[in-house]
Formats: structure tokens, sequence, C-alpha cells
């Protein structure tokens, strides 16, 4: 299981304290400092929506080569043009489930999303850029409740025709249990049995954990976590964020799988952002350790 | 799925302020108002180790007749007396796995404390008292930390030996993750095919849910929670305590499993009991509340 750490991007995007630029590149070497392969290290989104990252081109550009791969949320073309003029080879394009959180969120409805990745992808096939989709409140919505089994599948066959490099399935507000979990990159494999499975995980409803289980399960082979857990959940005031990357690492070690990450590592890291932050981990390890030696 | 509430045992015994009589009667009647079924309402231990449930027999006195059982933790013959004595008519008696700990925590052996056990479980036969046992830190030890597969199978095995009316098998320290509930819970049902087997989860490590749904995957029947998630861990100051009852509740119902309880109520109880102990919800449920409308 590949964890891709998005600490500074889904977690600081949600944090009520801005870091400097200079914080933002320490947090994303010592992410690369606990053995993790993939950093989603921002989004290039509008300034005016997400001012903790008006930052990124500037932090794109401070990256060091370490041969860990960085990549950045991009919404749209102008997006998209904004991430690889700066640097980025790697982006991740986001549709939304339901239309309503489709239309708030992105201005377009979840048809016209879908159109606005196609011309991504295309664009990134000529830059030779890796495009990821993320299906987004695939469990829930924020507004409509419920994304019924067949709205679902008619969003995931519709991201299938767009071929990208990788679908994730995103538990935007943290409502999915580990049956969703399983019953939906079900459908998944089987409109795309050949396309990397990842999911993003909120630790909102405490299922994070479990839902992380289910998915290593269910043939998902990258998990996004955010380290001490931070970020929060815009529709859940005081809410955690994305499930804390130190938790999964332990389960998912104890469980026999091999992330490749260090736990001693995470722990220390996690400690380091939510001190930076000011704010508490919201993951359990960094408060009480790994198992007693 | 049986939900076990056992706040007003394993959560008020590890919180600092102690509650009044009267505020723990008013918590079993709450905890009765969810839905649950049984309640593990005091233990009868020593008052100089456990103070915040000296009043054992007084809350057992005051326990009105709402059909629900009402269950207590008692360690030795004199602990079942004076429990049987004050109206209890259900035990759990406790056998920890390992011997260190078993000596700091009961004064005696692992083998030492089977045959305590098995003294309340042939007078609980003879009393028509339902005897079950816990074999406490089953998934690892706060001093030997790792309980090797042989030494949690050969206690089980004596554990069996006892012919209890039910077998929980306890994550103490709250180090488990889903493939030892799994595996640990397969030994259990392989050495004692007809007992029901029960859960005691703690969620100190954020794997409580995950071992939650592992568990009613294996065949087990009941799980121990506690409203508000209180209690903590004597072995990890500041951790969170049992795995919250609303958020096993939230998971289990989303999954389709029917625990009988009514999540609103549970949400209500929970703020309650947290708001008496001064402390924050342990869980995420009651910050956040369930799915959205």
């Amino acid at each position: 299981m590949e964890i891709v750490e998005v600490s500074p991007r889904d977690g600081l995007q949600n944090e009520d304290r801005t870091l400097s630029t200079e914080d933002k590149l320490e947090l994303v070497a010592r992410a690369a400092r606990t053995g993790v392969r993939r950093i989603e290290v921002t989004s290039f989104v509008r300034p005016d929506r997400v001012p903790q990252l008006a930052d990124a081109a500037e932090v794109v550009a401070g990256l060091p080569d370490t041969g860990v791969a960085h990549s950045a949320l991009v919404l749209n073309a102008r997006g998209y043009e904004r991430a690889v003029a700066a640097g980025i080879r790697e982006v991740t394009t986001l549709v939304l489930a339901s239309d309503t959180f489709s239309q708030r969120n992105q201005g377009m409805t979840t048809a016209e999303a879908v159109e606005a990745v196609r011309d991504i992808r295309a664009r990134g096939r000529a830059d030779g850029v890796t495009v990821a989709v993320t299906i987004g409140a695939s469990f829930g919505c924020p507004f409509e409740g419920e994304v019924p089994d067949e709205r679902f599948r008619s969003v995931a066959a519709r991201v299938a025709d767009l071929d990208a490099d990788e679908v994730c399935l995103a538990d935007t507000i943290g409502v999915a249990v580990p049956s969703d979990v399983e019953t939906r990159f079900g459908v998944l494999a089987e409109l795309s049995p050949s396309v990397p499975m990842r999911i993003h995980l909120h630790d909102t409803r405490n299922t994070g954990v479990a839902n992380a289980v289910a998915a290593v399960r269910s043939g998902v082979r990258a998990l996004d976590a955010s380290l001490g857990g931070i970020g929060g959940c815009p529709f859940a005031p005081g809410a955690s964020g994305n499930v804390a990357t130190e938790d999964v690492v332990y389960t998912l070690h104890r469980m026999g799988y091999d992330t490749g990450l260090d736990l001693d590592e995470c722990l220390e890291h996690a400690r380091w952002v939510t001190d930076r932050l000011g704010v508490a981990p919201s993951g359990r390890l960094a408060s009480v350790g790994g198992f007693p030696a």
C-alpha cells in the first residue's frame, strides 16, 4: 500500500493558520523523511478561495529534488497551466459526485467537470504530465446527503471513459464505512479493471482507519493521509482532518502490510506540523506512540 | 451485534472526576434509553484501588428495573460475594494474558487468576449467576509488549476449560489491529466453538472502529463500548478511552447491522456524560453528528 502524503495540500488548506512558504517546504522535506514516495505539495486554485495555498508556485519552485514525486491539485485548465508552468509533472483533478456540491465548489455540474478533466487529460498526454482523477464525495454529499448507487455508477463510468492514470475515490466529508469502500471500489474495478485505484479519507466520524483497512483489502493501491491528521473538514466545523498518516502506518504495519514509511519519523513530523499550526494532533498515535516496546 | 454499555464501569473507572452515586444512576438510566440491552454498571473491587467506584453497592441498590441486564466486574471471590449480596446476577471476571500484568493488577499469576475464576464459576452455577470471562491484554501487554500466539492460545485453552457463559477478548491497552482480532477470535472459536464471544475495545491508537468491524465479521456477538468514548487508558496518559458507543453504532448501522440502539439518543447521552465529567468527547460522532440529513 502506497501512502500519499497530502498534508501540504488538503491539510494546510483547511487550517486557520497559514504557514509560510518556508514552513511548507520544511513540511514537504520532513514528509519525504518518513519514506513516502509521493507528496501532494499544493493546489493551483483561486487564491481568493484558498488563501492558505496562494503561494503554490513559490512552493513548487522551492521543492528539492529528492526523488519523491510531487503532485498538485488542479480544478481546471487555468490551474493546470499554472501548475505545469511552475514545474509540476503530476496533477490530481476533481469531479464531485453530486451536482449540488459540484456547482457550489466549482461552479459547474458534474458532467461539466468531467469535460474539464477531459481537456486536462488531453493536455497531460501532450505534455507528458500524469493525470489522476478524484471522484469527490463518492460516499456522501454535504448538501444532497446520500449519493445513490446508480448515481455513483454513472459518474464512475464517465470518469472511467477518461482513461486517467489513476482514479481516486474521496470520502470528502468523512461519512464512509468499510462496506461502502468495498462496494464502490468494486464498481470502479468493474468499470476500469486496469486503472490503479487510490482512496482519500477523512477521519471525521472515526471510520478512517477502518476504511483504510477495507481499501487495502479491496485492491486499492494508494491512500491519501496527512501527518497529524491535520486539515479538518470545511463541512463539519471542529472535525478532524484527513486520516492521520501515523495512525494508518501503525495499523497497516501491524497487519503485515509494508508502506515503506518509518513510524517514528511519522510521529516526529506529525508533532512538528501540529505544533507549527498551533493545533492538537487529530490522529491518536502522535499522542500515545506506537506498540509498547 | 449487541452493544454492551460499559461507561458506568470502565469509563468512570479511568476518569479523574468521580461522579456522585446519583449521577451514576442517571448515566445508567440514560444508557438504557439508547436501547442497549446490557450495561456494566460498576465493579466490586478494592475501593482503595478504584475510588471512583467505591459506591458500587449503593449504585446497584439504586438501579431501576427496566428489563436491561446489569452486570458488574469482579476479580475474586470476595468481589463476587459483595456483588451478589448487592443484587447482581451477572458478573464479568478477568484473566490477564500476561503474568507480569496479572501480578501487577491482581497480585497473582495468570494461572492463579484462572483458578480464581474457576471458583467464581462454581459459585455462579450454584447461585444461578451468569459468569463471563474477559481475557485482558489479549492483543498486547503494557509491560511485556507482544503476547505471543502460543501464549494466547495457552491462556485461551485454560479459559475455555472453565466453560463460562461468555468469553470476551479485551484490547486493554488499545493496540490491536483487525488481523489480530480475526486471528485471536479464530483461536477462541476453535477452542470453544459454542461459547458466545464478546470483544472489549479501547480506541487508544484509532483502531477501535476497525476492530469492531473485524469482530462483527468474525462472529463476535457482543461489543463493549462507552458513551462519549470516556475512560482513557491508565497505561497511556491522555489517551482516549473505550471505543465510543456512538461511533460504533454509526458505523455498524451504515454497514447494515442492527444494534437496537438509537444514534440520536447515543449522541445526547454521550454529550451529557462528557459534560458531567468535564472532558471533551473522545469519540468523533458526539462532535460532528451522524450522516448529513
